[in-house]
């Protein structure tokens, strides 16, 4: 193979910031928040993006510019973030144990906006109202991911104890994490509005009702079940996807979205040939460790559809890369990541567009 | 199962930190970097360690204080953060590509301290005479781990390119990544010192002398090869090991250390019993989500040396905890990451002792 093929990617302004960093191409986000936007409308259902993917609150205002109801997040700090930044409409999505310190913090946040926060058990609720704090809850249900949340049929008896102790209830909610398998996306989607509706069920053989039904997840929203039905039946009424906003590998092997749709990317160097390969300077430390058992590698690349990083240490990516031509010693590459969120939560900052402007990733490691 | 276990891990003041967090056990800190020293001074070779895996000035002035004639790092931000912390002679055990920016920057770092760069092409010298640095360089060959490096029988051509270019040729390098590998740490550290016994003699035939010939892992060090011979046989006159200086599950795994050695742990709190499993709040955007085809797990728990993450989100990881006794809810457990490296790349500190200190991450982020 003869190393001559230039991969002009970056324009000479960009071109100067040093390598490995994100880049993040604003008008494929725009796209991606206008699709989904669109794909919740025609669900009938509440767009409610999850932000841990992106920890921006610049990303998020677009998106609730597009009509998001609000956000998702999974932390506390992160509620801090957003609230900080103008959100006024947050879900905690993630059964939080809280002391006397996170109490504090959640009645701050709730000083800014309206909270809600999941929960999975009565003990959580006990330690909430210990702690003098009784926000809006959502039951969390397990729909086939089995991590955390409990039997859809258990949703009525934590939510009545909720009720009983003063909490008010918004619902039930699901992740259907099983949907990152190809093979499961569509048969999660059903499970997932099985669980939420049989939540529901469970809810109002309590007297309660399940104003929200909330699901969703990338890989799943385009098998979502939309809110035909009334309050205890039907489907969702509300979506959290989060990945969508940028994309990434899984995703385009998933099936959700093209290589030419991943907004961010990490641009990199190539820095050896040693042995006739090609190794880039973008290890897990930029892009992160992830890889599914179903995924073709650590990551690809933007510019070669059959390239794969076959193999990553911290600060090197192997890549294997078919045809007969190799990329340049000292040229750059973009490589799209596997999992955008955990490339998003190494980075302190994104840099945006070709003049460039850098954008903090204002939640950056807030994972309390 | 019950759920009725307590595990008191923290003081009443680190239990004030919310979780998920970085401890760092300070005594076992010191008590690896004296072993480390122990094994060198055995070998008759100098350590530099790799700062890579803790990031932090101070832990690397307590390697500097035990002995290490300097640091090894991986980026030009790295050196320049150690530079600036007081560090006077580093090695960039990288094939760096300098543009303009980097060859000031690395030209900034030089004022401060003696810097070594790794090269394994021409054209990486090249690049560095077109702007203007010449810095002592080190060759890296390749002794079975397959990344970066040239061949071994390939040095003293590099070498000879350097030196007629102008660069001191300080000797060759490599890193047997293939030690990380339950079944080939002693035939990886017998590879390294023939790779650089091949290199030495390879860069004697173009008239030069590797004065270090500079290996080492963590998992090799015990069966490294040290200096018995001269400049142009034998074996190893350097070592750079990283990850022991904390010690993680990987380590555990292959037999380097005892879990009860493991002096970083990331303090978690259990949220969920949901299904029966437990389910802490330390995921991967907190551990990492590095995982080894022969690893176990995606890291362990300190009080329970059989229980095993067996699956890992961005906030979630579930334990497989055998035995009787589930840890309460809202309880704090000690967990080991599987790479610790990464874990720490992931933090902005640490918490230290009981009173607690929070120690920065110098480096965190550094990747060029």
């Amino acid at each position: 193979m003869s190393a001559d093929a230039p991969f002009a990617t970056d324009s000479a302004a960009a071109g100067s910031v040093a390598t490995p960093y994100l880049r993040l191409d604003l008008g494929r986000v725009q796209a991606s928040i206008d699709a989904m936007a669109a794909r919740a409308r025609t669900l009938g259902v509440t767009l409610r993006p999850h932000a841990k993917t992106h920890k921006s609150v610049r990303v998020a205002r677009q998106q609730l510019a597009a009509g998001a109801v609000g956000l998702t997040v999974a932390t506390v700090a992160e509620a801090e973030v957003f609230a900080a930044g103008g959100c006024t409409d947050l879900f905690i999505a993630y059964p939080l144990w809280v002391d006397a310190a996170k109490a504090r913090r959640i009645a701050a946040v709730r000083a800014q906006a309206r909270v809600a926060i999941g929960v999975d058990s009565t003990a959580s609720l006990d330690a909430m109202s210990a702690h003098g704090i009784r926000p809006e809850v959502v039951v969390e249900v397990d729909s086939g991911h089995h991590r955390s949340g409990v039997a859809p049929e258990a949703a009525g008896s934590i939510g009545r104890y909720a009720a009983d102790a003063g909490f008010v209830v918004r619902g039930a909610f699901t992740f259907p994490g099983h949907s990152y398998n190809p093979a499961t996306r569509a048969s999660a989607a059903l499970d997932e509005a099985r669980a939420l509706a049989a939540a529901a069920e469970s809810l109002a053989g309590q007297g309660l009702s399940a104003q929200v039904r909330s699901g969703g997840s990338t890989p799943s929203a385009q098998f979502a079940v939309g809110n035909a039905g009334g309050s205890t039946g039907g489907g969702l009424t509300e979506l959290r996807p989060g990945v969508y906003v940028f994309g990434d590998a899984q995703q385009v092997e998933l099936g959700t979205c093209e290589l030419e749709d991943v907004a961010l990317t990490v641009v990199a160097t190539v820095v050896s040939h040693a042995g006739g390969r090609v190794l880039l300077d973008a290890g897990s430390k930029v892009l992160g460790a992830d890889r599914a058992a179903w995924a073709s590698g650590y990551g690809r690349l933007m510019e070669a559809p059959e390239a794969r990083i076959v193999a990553l240490s911290e600060h090197h990516a192997t890549v294997d890369w078919p045809g007969g031509r190799l990329p340049q010693l000292g040229s750059r590459v973009l490589v799209v990541p596997n999992h955008v969120c955990n490339t998003v939560n190494l980075a302190d900052a994104y840099v945006v567009g070709e003049g460039p402007q850098i954008w903090p990733v204002d939640a950056r490691g807030r994972n309390s």
